[in-house]
């Protein structure tokens, strides 16, 4: 088949041919309907050897969605044929953050050697998948498999931030969401299903910001100096309740702690490289400062719920196998307006 | 091997010889070190032919711990020799309870033919036992699987009943535990350990209520008519935080509703038929009550986390293979002390 | 000044000239903008007088909104000329729950004889109303008083049991919302704004069943013998995560018990007297039943928070203070669309 | 009255006569029986007089307890000759915050002129005290005041910090105490109290960590360049599920943020003036880092609950009123052990 591979330290993916895989006991093989492009695989292929904890050659694509081709043995529970997304952050399945379904904080997949597709597993950028155990498969029950693709990472990841600080943003809190770019657009449409909060939206980009009132924020702020007194005039001075930073660079992150209220959240999600310092009188009283990763398999469930009942949508350019290795020339260069996705067998 | 099973609708369980089962893909198969029996056995073997849910002959036996003799294909992450502990209530593994790690509310179980060891699939009380995947065992870590093997239900079940009511029970807040038998006596020794309450016993028998006072209840009633106001004295009138019913017969569940607070919790776990009437005005506001089932997998876990760090220990009579049916007749003559473990391969 | 009283057990209320009152140290003195007319003034002038709780005569009115007209000696906080909402369910302002804002659950109330405006205090329907403490006072901000008043008890009963259940009301889940009138069609509106859920509403009318779908309801269902069959075909078979039940007769709580959930909570707010037992094997594993009163100082906030951001919306009928025993004719009659309100000042 | 007042920027403490207080309206005046004597005190008298937020002379003490000995007008629900401790983070009792009890987090008490008492406001070292509503008094009921007074803040402030991280504090959980000094070793035995975890506590000090294992510690770790990599030898390479570190400085935060574990918890209490940088991939996934204040009125009363069921004790060195200024020059040399406690009008 098929696969989009990394295959040499600095050097762009390829497109190469290589055996069909073949489900082991337990496995799920996955007809690949569409995969999803990340910047975080951008990161990934900018380090360097003596960095890079995978082996090559690498498969990618963490963002993957098919119809079940062919169950190894034992596999109970699912079909062939039915359409599913793939839960990306395996884990063993059995420690206790993996018994709550937080296989993303998984304590032995590292001890075990266990990677997500696509990151250090074989991704979902190819004609089939093979996915380690049917718990990794959520039903997308009448989803696009094209739309609903990018929300395994681009919709999970803004959902676990969101789910941590839901309890917090009720009736008159405000939520501000730095960077309104693959994340944060959907993040905007998340946090306006699931509660009640005032959603400011941060960009440096006015174009950004304009998606960002599309999809449903209340007030947009310009990403600079000023941006964290701007958010202090809209809040009557208490600052926001909550602030998820998709950036994560140094200046956003300083905005972040400059804007939030006592008692708030601010939750880094970008991988920008910046951190906050916390202590004692540095930021309001309590505020917390957590910087998580991707989500959990009940999460998951639930923001394809949320798909199924319209309330978030992905703005998606999609490729053909072939123009694989191009969507990453243009996401690389800044081309891509929403999330390239890729049909492997479209 | 040897395995003692329930052939015949209102017969005595029988000691008979059947083949040694074989692990099937994913499958773990176990040697068993310990078997519990149940209250709830007998209940299920006085139900008449037209209602008993299950086919026949069953082996019995849902609380279950041995050593891993063999591995189904595909089976990663647990190694032959690992001593552990079976987690009963198997679910799906993928609905949204169960990637929770609430596999006693499956919501696909019924549907799907899958049921607890000993209640539908063989049991543990066998030499083997086959676990339907390696998810279901929790490692022992140490812990004597005689003396652990009841915590798998006797101590699960109370425990995710006092979890529903953590938060409740803080500093000045009264725990009522109604029945100081199997369950109960493990419930008050879990209060004590994971809250500050206050702890509460209510049993008609003076035995019982000295076990309670013994594993550490601070205050013991008379389970009669004056219980709930005994009850009221000791809070100042304000009623208890939280009851726990082990029994659940009319008298019992009438006495919770009336000594719990407002605010207050019962739980009804007991099995003895009693129902208790919640509507505007029948018992302080805001009382709830509920009546959950057995309990999740990170709940067992931490339940065994518990028993290694020395906080609860279960009083428990052995009986080797050749005595299994002997343990069900004196768990039925109401001659058990604590909780009868049978060791099949003892 | 003009007050309506309730004066003589069985009469209907009457509008009497009373001497206008004047705030002790730490009151203050509000003149009534507006004062809800409550469903249960009618079921209070309903009881026989071994039943009565409180002494004659009593100014009625539990529902109020004015201006700040005068303060006690040592108030501070608050201005004359302030527009407020007056939060009916006084209490002690110490107790625990107290500290906690929950003064509806106060636990000395009764012992030190506080009781809330209408409700054994003189209420809100006078031309002026003194509150014990200005803590019971909550700022409107530019909200309306006439549009607003009903959210203290008709906004703030609903939003303080739907606050229970919010935790579990995420994608795809499903509330019940049984009685789409002066509470219900409010509920289905905070349902909306503060969750995700589904919105099924039951009624008896067609009437209340249209308004139930213009204020938000995605479904309705009328609220017959077959109600709880139809919520479970809606549901996949699984049945409603929360169901609200605010008529709470035997009928309706039955149908309550009927559609819901595994692990979901029944909320029985209406006051008619139905109630439904909970046991082991009677409802689905883990079904919460409670029964709250009113709601909490914060959620009162929350509610006009709510308001501001144009999230809730009350069907509101006015009537002058000499027509307010108008009002309460046409309410025990059923002629009150949506929410009585008295203009004490008009 | 004699007070102890700090009336010059710089200068140490004096004792002097000042008029007897009386209470206004709704205030309650205290006959103090004790008052704590606190680090902050120290930190406070240190500021320059650029910085230096309250008007001077202060009489100092934000830890009072003592018996009511006058109430003001409108005062009701407490009587002369209570016996109650002072809640000191006094707020304006009606924002959101306080409505919760939480007067620690008022947003309005800057605004409105709210001080403390001791920080701001005439403190507890006086033989008189006015508190400004009788809802900052809690009762002792039984709780010897000497014993009990530094519970207000050196108890509160730890419990405070403690119940953010109580829901992750479960079976098989480790808490890290850093500095078992005056609010450490209260913090170690709340710990053992509310919670099954297992309790590290760390110092530079061996009689300190002596002290810690005294009142409770399980493990004890001397507080160097190894102790995180000890903590994670406990706890076989997790880490620690929260951290308290009550010194706050650069190198106790470090170490703090190298020993939590993933989803841990780190609390910075202790104003030693460190930061803690957070940011992805710089501590393990979503640690969350904050920096609390003091703690809310219902946690106060828990507190005192605790020390009731006899789970908490200050260790106390008292002074007679005249010995004052001498308390606080021993506690600036390092010379007190646990808490020293004033007694005006012993």
């Amino acid at each position: 088949m098929k696969a989009l591979q990394y295959r040499e330290i600095g050097a762009p993916p390829e497109l190469v041919t290589v055996p069909d895989p073949e489900p082991g006991p337990g496995q799920v093989l996955l007809k690949v309907s569409a995969a999803g492009v990340c910047h975080s695989d951008i990161a990934v292929m900018s380090w360097p050897e003596s960095e890079f904890p995978y082996r090559l050659p690498l498969t990618l694509g963490h963002e993957g969605a098919g119809t079940i081709a062919a169950l190894g043995d034992g596999v109970t529970g699912v079909a062939i044929g039915d359409s599913v997304a793939v839960y990306g952050p395996w884990g063993c399945g059995r420690c206790a953050p993996c018994a709550a379904g937080k296989e993303n904080y998984c304590v032995r997949a590292t001890e075990l050697g266990i990677f997500p597709p696509g990151l250090g597993a074989p991704g979902a950028i190819a004609e089939y998948l093979i996915v380690d155990d049917s718990r990794h498969l959520e039903p997308l029950d009448g989803l696009d498999p094209v739309r609903a693709v990018p929300l395994t990472d681009a919709g999970l990841t803004p959902y676990h931030a969101i789910k941590r600080s839901l309890p917090k943003l009720g009736p008159g809190s405000t939520a501000v969401v730095i960077g309104a770019g693959g994340l944060g657009h959907v993040a905007i449409q998340l946090l306006r299903a699931v509660s009640p909060a005032r959603v400011v939206a941060m960009d440096i980009s006015d174009d950004k910001l304009q998606l960002a009132r599309a999809v449903g924020a209340h007030e947009t702020v310009t990403s600079d100096a000023k941006a964290a007194d701007r958010v202090r005039e809209l809040t009557g001075g208490r600052g926001a309740t909550a602030v998820f930073d998709f950036v994560g660079a140094e200046p956003t992150v300083a905005t972040a702690g400059a804007c939030v209220a006592m008692e708030g959240d601010v939750t880094i999600v970008g991988i920008g490289g910046g951190t906050l310092p916390v202590g004692f009188g540095v930021m309001p009283f309590e505020v917390t400062v957590t910087a998580p990763y991707w989500g959990s398999r009940g999460e998951l469930r639930e923001v394809l719920d949320l798909a199924r009942a319209g309330a978030v949508d992905v703005h998606v350019e999609t490729f053909g196998m072939d123009e694989a290795p191009l969507a990453y020339e243009r996401l690389h260069a800044g081309k891509i307006d929403g999330r390239a996705v890729i049909l492997p067998n479209g």
